[in-house]
Parts: structure tokens; sequence; C-alpha cells
């Protein structure tokens, strides 16, 4: 007497089991090669992808091996899972490839304190910068010299020696684009401690790089010099940056203690994932569709990029699910170590594998599991001016449209092979409020939003591997 | 020594005392009325708005008065809060315009239990639908039949006496369009006590219009029809809705007991809360901008739609704070009862104060504070065409582009005197995880999605001020 069983039962089983379920019902009109229709393609992913929502219950369960940092326990859980996922979802020429990648281990939980005449002793919340070396055993201290630029710094090189060089020019808010916001005050905490320690600072702390004022640190990436000292550097959030620097304009002689102690380990061993739902007619013909595995070790990575990894698993299961065989080969790539230096993605593109390959585009989801806007392809002008032809069935699945350009840093190097290089391209506004922190977790995740990428790099590699590019 | 002052101490200011400041600096020379340049002005719309998030501030004092139900003490103080704010921000011609609402009050908090052989009595998370008649004192126990459509009930007629009718169909996850599915399921709720009455059922239970599983009812309107019983009426959560859909499979003895003692009090006059921009060269024309001050009782409406009003202040001050002074007549109207009969709406439109005055464009923010995608403008085609000359600098805001079509419940009634009636279309893949429940509150909303709804507002306001339409 319940005409919708399927919707309400559906929650509980596994996606594996829902595969079996549904190619059983699988449409078979649109797998008819000589009349494609690609408009009941369309509709029969986006109602399917958003009736099972598949992809954040396989996000939950990557999340589950907890923080991925390249190198650690917990990334290899993540290249054990992902492969076990993928021989679920019954995805062929499963493998992994191996990737070198940098070990560095944050240690205990960084401590710090600001001590003014004013305020006394008053925490701080900061996380060491990945690549960090660790501070003395016993911490240090010193006086703090704020700057926004490094200008500004190089003109105040006198007052540095012996000081914590305080970083602290906020992410632009007044920017629409948080990416071109989060570019734009990203050097601080990459060569911040390069440009510090050039006139003998101590140790840098950063602001964290994000638009919220909360008491969460924001890691990342950073660069030493071999032409200067390597010095500590660490993130502090952007409620303890703020009360720095007033507490440092009522009492120019506060001092910082902080205490961290991380460590670079040698390098270790570790895989890029790779299945594939392989092509009927030119197998040899790949389109790719990836995220990065890794993730900073203050979370779970659930948007950065745990959602880019489900959304590929997931795209490739619900193009099985409707009993679709593709002419090309459709594949998922979880890459390793896109935060260390993109290793994974370097390492893909020259393995001895991909002779006899040809990848004709690849796609990689890195903005974050957020609304899908826009599918960026990076098409040259004329070609894409052809391809907008599709726009109106990415349209029909929830995208406001295509656009020109696009890629990610793992998928770059496939760009020297002629690849198209292609992105997902979502709201970014709450991006930022997540990113590299403690906050990037699964619940941050909205189960539908995640979904609607997945239906669109779904579509995206089925049209491209029936129709070439 | 710190070149960005303003992104960091304005969070500290109030609004009001942001706009003194503001126009102290003013750009000027959009305002030069011979040679408009409007790209300088979403620009500079665009970048104040972002740099200051005014609205959410606004928001938060809304949101503070607590639960806005119209004819509630809260609604009342959202009245003077309101009127308070365009005091302080500056608005011209403030003023309050009567209009008569209902007066339902849901008393304590309602009880529900699941009695069942084989799970004994288990709690229901239930609440009052707005306008339903209480449960007698001591409660209600039955029966329950589950029938997901008003036909299978026509069709089980005969089981319904004496029972509680649980309609449990889902608002359908396969749809994109997530008003679209509330649209179709919202009849159980709003027509399902006429229905079950009318075969002599004792009380409606409804699976509450989410999409989320979770323990969080929410409410909305219904109707009463004067040729049948007026039987109580609550919604239960979806988890709720699950536990008693399977327990009825197992048990289809199993009962219901619920108790709820809301009453209908007699209507009190309240007020729709009116202010402007006064035009310099045609005051009696009229770009409305409004959103809706009342909301459901079981929390603080901060997207339905506290949001709309924020946004709606928030935009003239926004425009006030650039020096601009519109050609037309720019005002802010905070309606009163949209969720209970709309008569704010209608009461406006007819008001003697309308004589005179020309509406030329009417823009409603009534679907949440989440990220703007388009503007929905409801000019006949060709209009639109020419419109859409436009189309670009909404895009230089943030927005996806124009669409055509658009309105709202509050500003309908205006449709009728030529008004052009618009809205901003969002982002509705999160807004029924919130709507109508205990769960919209301001921490659900985000800063700069909500601004940038108001900017795209200000904008549009500014340029049919300045150009008809």
């Amino acid at each position: 007497m319940h005409p919708q069983p399927r919707l309400r039962n559906i929650l509980g089983l596994s996606c594996a089991l829902l595969l079996l379920f549904g190619s059983l019902f699988a449409a078979s009109d649109i797998n008819k090669k000589n009349t494609p229709d690609y408009r009941s393609l369309a509709r029969q992913l986006l109602e399917r992808g958003l009736s099972e929502q598949c992809t954040y219950r396989i996000l939950a369960r990557i999340t589950s091996t907890g923080p991925r940092l390249a190198g650690s326990s917990g990334a290899a859980a993540a290249v054990k899972l992902t492969r076990e996922i993928m021989q679920e979802l019954g995805f062929e020429a499963i493998h992994l490839e191996p990737t070198e990648v940098p070990h560095w281990v944050r240690g205990p939980e960084a401590r710090a304190r600001l001590v003014s005449s004013q305020l006394g002793s008053t925490p701080l919340s900061i996380a060491a910068i990945g690549g960090s070396v660790p501070t003395p055993d016993s911490g240090l201290s010193a006086r703090v010299l704020e700057v926004d630029t490094f200008a500004e710094l190089k003109a105040r090189a006198d007052e540095a020696r012996g000081r914590i060089v305080f970083f602290n020019r906020p992410m632009d808010p007044s920017n629409l684009d948080t990416f071109s916001a989060y570019g734009a005050a990203a050097d601080q905490r990459v060569q911040g401690a390069v440009e510090a320690a050039r006139f003998g600072a101590k140790a840098v702390l950063v602001r964290s790089l994000t638009m919220r004022l909360d008491d969460y640190p924001h890691t990342g990436m950073m660069r030493y010099d071999p032409n200067t000292p390597r010095i500590p550097a660490a993130c502090v959030s952007t409620k303890g940056a703020e009360l720095l620097h007033n507490t440092l304009e009522q009492d120019p002689g506060a001092q910082v203690f902080m205490s961290f102690q991380c460590r670079q380990m040698p390098p270790v061993m570790s895989d890029n994932v790779v299945g594939q739902l392989t092509g009927t007619d030119k197998p040899q013909e790949i389109i790719l569709l990836g995220g990065h595995l890794d993730c900073w070790d203050l979370s779970h990575g659930a948007h950065d990029d745990g959602a880019g990894c489900a959304q590929a698993l997931a795209a490739l299961r619900l193009l099985k699910t409707l009993g679709l065989t593709p002419k090309r080969t459709i594949r998922a790539v979880m890459f390793m170590n896109e935060e260390f230096g993109g290793t994974g993605g370097i390492d893909y593109a020259a393995a001895p594998k991909r002779s006899g390959e040809k990848h004709l585009a690849a796609l990689e989801s890195d903005w974050g599991g957020f609304l899908p806007l826009r599918l960026g392809i990076g098409l040259p002008p004329k070609e894409y001016e052809r391809f907008l032809r599709w726009e109106p069935l990415f349209r029909s699945v929830g995208l406001q449209g295509l656009s020109r350009g696009g890629g990610g840093v793992d998928i770059g190097p496939l760009g020297a092979q002629g690849t198209i290089l292609c992105g997902l391209i979502t709201d970014s506004q709450r991006y930022f409020d997540v990113h590299h922190s403690a906050k990037d977790v699964l619940e941050t995740v909205h189960p539908r939003e995640l979904e609607l990428g997945t239906i669109a790099m779904a579509l995206f590699a089925y049209l491209v591997a029936e129709e070439g590019i």
C-alpha cells in the first residue's frame, strides 16, 4: 500500500547493495548506442543520485579513517578503504600506483600564550604549519613584530631580529571570490618563515586563512629556503590574531610563548588508488574523475578533499547503477599527497602504465562538496563553443552552466599530454570557514549539495566517453 | 602601520555608526546623474557590503526578539525593533500600517507517545500545526491509519473512523527543486485534517515537510472546513514518522497518544513596518524591497523570513552608505503575517496611502538567506529581454544571472496595480532542513551568502529607481 518504499528503505542499504538492486531495473534505452537520449540520461542520473545520496555515505566511510595526512597511518587506511570500496562497487582494473610522500608528524598539540603587562598570560590557539621545524623542547618566548606584508617586514627589518614575526593580513572580505582572497593572503603562510628568517627572526606566527572570526587555527603548507635558517612557523586562530593585534597596540612589549614538537621523518611510499569502468569500444581512451585522498591532519578533510574522492567513486557507481557501459573508459583516481607537494599527480602522469593510454579529459573536484555552480572546461575557445551544445543538459541537473578553464593540482601534470583539464566550480562562500582546520568534518557537508556534484561529474564523464571531445 | 584597520575594527561597530562613517567617504561619481557608472556602483556595493556584512548583524537583532508568530508579543517586539532600526539608519517616512492578524497560541509543548506490543511506549516528537484545535485536556489515544495520499485515504475510508490518520508521504528527494517537492507534499499538512475528518477520523499526524531524517517536527499552516468537524492536527518528526511506519508494519494495532493545548484567540491588530529613501525626482514612483517579519513559533525565523527583512533594511542602508540619492523612492517593507493568511500584504496593497503612489516594482526575499543564484523578474517577455542588458551587472555581484518570473506572497496583491513582481532566487537545497522548525536560527545563516542577497537587492532597486522599468 506504500507507493514509495524505495525512498524510505533505501537509507538502510549499502551503496553496493543498492547498485545490485538498481542494475536489475536499469533503464536500458540510454545505452542503445544508435540513439542516445542524453536528456533522459541526465534526468535519470539526477533522480537516482538525489534519491540514493550515496556520495554522502561513501564520504562518511572515507572520513571514518581519521585524518589522512600524506605519510600517516590514516592515509594508508584510506588507501586500503577506497580500494575496497572500488571492489564492492564492481569497478574494473582496480590497482594502486606508488608515489613517494613526505612524512611530517605534528606531535602533541601545540601550546601558546600571550604574556602582556595588561592581560597577564592568556592562551592562544595555534597549530604548526605543515612542514615546520619544532620549537625547542621547552618552547620559545619572544617579543612580537606585527606586519601585514613582506614589504612592511623589509622596511622594519631592524626590528625583526630575535622576534616572533606576526603576519596579520586578513583574507580580504570584500573579494567575492574567496579562492582569490585566499591566494592573495597565502604568501604569509607559505613564505613567511623564509622572509622572517632573512632578518633574524626567531619564529613566525601567521593569521589563519579564514574570513570567520573564531578560535580554530588553520594549517597548510609552507616552504623553507636553503639560504635562510629554518625557524618554527605556526598559524594562530583569527580570534587569537585579533587579541594579539589589540594587545600589541596597547603593550608593544608583550611576548608570545609557543611550543610544538613536530618532526620531519624520512619520506615513505604511499599510493594513488585507481579503478574504472572499462570502455567497450576504445578502452585506451580515458576520461578521468578524481579528487585527492590525503588531507590536513587537524580534521577528517570532509570537504578537502574527501568530497572530491567520494564524488568520483559515486559518479562511476551511479553510471553503473543505471546499467551504462561507456564506449571509452571512465576512471576514478584517488590522488595521494596533493597537500604536501602533489607527488601523486606527478607520478600518475609519469607512470609507465600511461603509455598506450590517452587521457581525453580529466576532471578534478577539489573546491569542497558545496553546491556545484558550474563545470569548468579547459577547451580552447572554438572547441569550447562546440561543447556548449551540452550546456542545457548540465543545467537540467542543477548546474548554472558551463565556463571555460578548469583543472586542479593533481590532474595538472596530464595537461602536457594534451588532456583537457576540467573542474567542478562550487559555491566558495563557506569553503574557508573549514579549510585546513578542525572544522572540516562530515557534518559541514550537505548530502544534496554533495550529490549534485557527483551527478554533474557522472554526466560529464559519460558524455565525453560516448561522444569524445 | 596597519593598512586595513577598517576591515578589522569594523566588526565592533553598529551598522548605524558605520553608515555615518561610510557616508563621509561615499563615492560621489555614481551619483552624477548624467553619467551613471553602474559598473562602478556594482563594484562598490559588492565591496562595501561584503566588508561590513551589516545584514547579519541586523538579522541578529531581529532574531533576538524570540519567535515572531503573528499576534504574539515577539511579533510586536519585532515591529518596534525594526521601526527603531529604520530610525537609526536614517530612513525617511517611517511609519506603521495596521493589519489584523490571527492570534493562535501553541501552549505548552506537545506530547506524544507510540504504544505498541513490541516497543512498549516510545516518545514521538510532534508539534501542533498552526491553527489546529487542541486535543482534549487529557490527550487522545487511537489506532493509526497510515496513508500517503487523499486518494488512498478515500479508498480506505472505512478504516478511518475513530482513528488517527497518519499522512506519511515524504517530500520527493529526487526533485532538484525542493520548493516544488514541498509544494507536492504540503497538501497533507494544509488539508489533511479536513480530508480525514470527512471520514470520521479523530485526529491527524503528518510527516514533517523536510528531506532530513531528524527529530525536529516542522509546523506550518492548515485549514478547516465549515462542513467537517475540526479535529486536532500535528506534525511528527521524520524520525518519528519512520518509527511509526515501521512499527505499524509489524504491529497494525499500535496506538498513538497525543496531547497539545493550543488555543485560537480573538484576532489582534499588528502592523507592517515601512520606511524609505525618498526619491529626488519622482518620489511617488516606488521600488519596494520586502520580507515578512512574522515567522513560525518554533524558532527565531532566521531564514524564514528574518533574512528577507534584514536584507531589505540593509540594502537601503548600503545605498545610503554610498551616499546615493535615488531618483525614485526605494522603500523597505516588513510585512506582517505572511505565515497565517497574508493579511499584511493584502492590507498594504489596499491601504489609503497607496493612492497617489505607483509601485513600479516589488522584490520579495522569502526563499531563505542562502546563496542567491538569480533574480527573478516578472516582466513580460519583450520587456524582460530589454532588462537583460543589466545581467552582467548582476553577475558582477555574484548572481548567476536573471530569470523570468518572480514574486512572493506579500507583494502578490500589488500585481493587480501593474507592479512588476520580482524575487530573489536562492540555493534551495538546505532550506527545508530548517523551514518552520526549531532549527531556523541565526547560526544556520552564513553572513556572506546573506549579504550577497542584500547587494543584489540594492543594485536592483537603485537601477530601477534611476532608469525606470
